[in-house]
């Protein structure tokens, strides 16, 4: 039987059960003594997550929603920024900082990399007369299933008084990120990735460096003016209503993660992908991004060209009920992807990859069946002994 | 990760996030016309999977309610009556027989085994002055997961009139059984197995003749009595407070299975049976029952003596959380339960099926790591070729 669809989207994940019941109770006043103690909860839940004491806000907002908000606090019109990019969603932070007025220099990689930490170095060592008032970064590329290595990249930058702007909204919690240890400026994540709670929810910490260029800033802003935030938070509320339900589903998401421990999360999810990678590799499948830059949030995988990446998905939705995401733009019908971010189970992942080899064969692709299964299987062995 | 619970129990089954959302709803006056309407379609709805026009109840209890109310409304003290046991609800419905004074003969089969209906036959043929009143048959028999052929055995009762009364509840929709083709007087079920919802809801549906004997009934009964049942059904109620949540949860899931199709749902379960015993002896199990008494709704597994069925179901609760059952009375730590009826999806199983043979590798079973979960994988193959 098809049932209910097994969701394996880079975002939005799957909602534990747990949190689709935390959501489940009625509404309560936003400006009451009850929000309150979730708002000072969850905040203090995602620092950890962070692993910072920066100051930290929640947006009603999608991740986009919290790159804007990045950029209209902290980046002023005719400001230089550079933004290095690695795919769309590179693209997109470097978009909204044209938008609002900066003079973008851009950066760009193969689609599949990661960025080269030396050509940053070199063009900041360039930068003399410190022009460059901020570099924006991805940290995991969903569009590609690459990602940044934000700790060199940041070490790259010695002493360049650029601000660090991490888009970290895919990333956060499967791929380690330290904000305070490596020096992060500002970091921007969501809600509907590996917090595992529905989208709705944009997180932004920023660190004291960032805000003494906030209070220069000269950009037009009302929705996302952290001033406004922090002025609100102090009293435990937000400027404007808050999305309830998810604040509940998030505080109960955070007791989850915190349960498994930070750590083990992001352990599991490098489990993942090393599974998914060796086992569709078994298929004689293969993938977009060597391994050195290859993300422990998705994976995108070259489809056989005779057969094309959106018949897969098609014939996997169809039968299986299972829900990939293809490939954008240039890579549309040319890779499917594979996200194994937030709440699954590696007994889940291992179903879809067996449902994978099924669909292959019946596209008549010639595969050993079985043979991604088994190394799937083995790996889950492994993690089990450890 | 280990996540929420895999439930591979023969009941209660998994409840489809479409049932769980629509019991989810307010209470309404079990009085009105809204609850009439939701009775109404819930009988017709019941009766279908039932393939009967006879009167039929539901009754707010459990299963084994469901049987007393058989008892106590068709079955006199001092009656004789024929009880077929092939294990322990085979026990369980003699037993209830024998509580509400019916004069019980026993046949007992070995475990494992399906009744032998020639046995029945000749028992009947014996009994020239009809002193035999019932006879009383598990259609599945979930403590050791053989199933009885009901069609055959009826047909071996040949003009004998004695009612025959079947205990459905955990096979009804698993495997075929056809009310009124084959003329079974009284059938009884359960709501938590392959109707998908949870535990609470126990019907009975009965035959003219069935209903004829109850008129001279003089057992003792009053909230099984089905007069006031069918009296407060005919103004769409029911005599006492019914579970109105279940009844919410009843009327989605048999629209699920309409949407299916019963033919489909019976296949389906067939399907499933096949593949998990072929996967279990890929990886060197036995099973307990042959193919011939196999039950679609649960397989028994014989575990490794060296190992004990205990151990194994043990360490999948606690690496995978998965949910199996034991082996009851003599057959506690020799046999394991894996239940495959209702909400279950093919990958699901797969995903258990898998699970199992990680969990023999770590008790050192010698196996040939993916073997069983190959030969699952291509009957999945082979159901979405059909």
């Amino acid at each position: 039987m098809k049932g209910e669809p097994y969701l394996f989207l880079p975002g939005p994940t799957p909602v534990p059960e747990r949190v689709a019941r935390a959501m489940n109770r009625p509404m309560i006043n936003h400006r009451g003594e009850e929000f309150k103690a979730i708002l000072e909860d969850v905040v203090a839940g995602i620092k950890q997550i962070y692993r910072t004491s920066a100051n930290l806000l929640i947006y009603p907002a999608s991740g986009t929603g919290g790159l804007e908000a990045a950029v209209v606090n902290f980046i002023s019109p005719g400001d230089k920024v550079l933004a290095v990019s690695i795919g769309i969603f590179g693209d997109r932070f470097a978009s909204i900082a044209e938008a609002f007025g900066a003079e973008v220099e851009k950066i760009d990689f193969p689609w599949g990399t990661g960025a080269d930490s030396q050509r940053i170095r070199e063009r900041l060592e360039q930068d003399k007369d410190h022009r460059i008032k901020a570099v924006l970064i991805t940290q995991n590329e969903t569009s590609t299933g690459a990602y940044n290595d934000v700790k060199t990249i940041r070490e790259a930058m010695g002493d360049h008084p650029a601000l660090l702007m991490v888009d970290a909204v895919s990333g956060l919690a499967a791929i380690d990120l330290r904000m305070d240890e490596w020096r992060l400026d500002v970091v921007i994540s969501g809600s509907q990735k590996a917090f595992m709670i529905p989208p709705g929810l944009s997180f932004m910490a920023f660190s004291d460096k960032a805000f003494q260029v906030y209070q220069k800033n000269t950009n037009t802003k009302y929705y996302w003016d952290l001033a406004e935030g922090l002025k609100y938070l102090r009293q435990g509320q937000t400027p404007f209503t808050p999305p309830i339900s998810l604040y509940y589903g998030l505080r109960e998401a955070l007791q989850i993660m915190a349960e498994e421990g930070l750590e083990n999360v992001i352990a599991r999810h490098t489990a993942y992908r090393d599974m998914v990678r060796a086992s569709l590799r078994a298929m004689g499948l293969r993938l977009l991004t060597e391994d050195r830059y290859a993300s422990s949030a998705v994976t995108s995988v070259i489809a056989p060209p005779e057969i094309g990446a959106n018949p897969i998905r098609k014939y996997m939705l169809d039968q299986f009920n299972i829900i990939l995401a293809g490939g954008q733009q240039k890579l549309d019908n040319v890779i499917f992807r594979i996200g194994h971010l937030g709440y699954i189970r590696e007994l889940d992942l291992l179903a879809v990859l067996a449902a994978l080899e099924i669909t292959l064969d019946h596209f008549d692709f010639s595969l050993d069946m079985g043979a991604g299964l088994k190394i799937a299987q083995k790996a889950i062995l492994n993690m089990h002994k450890q």
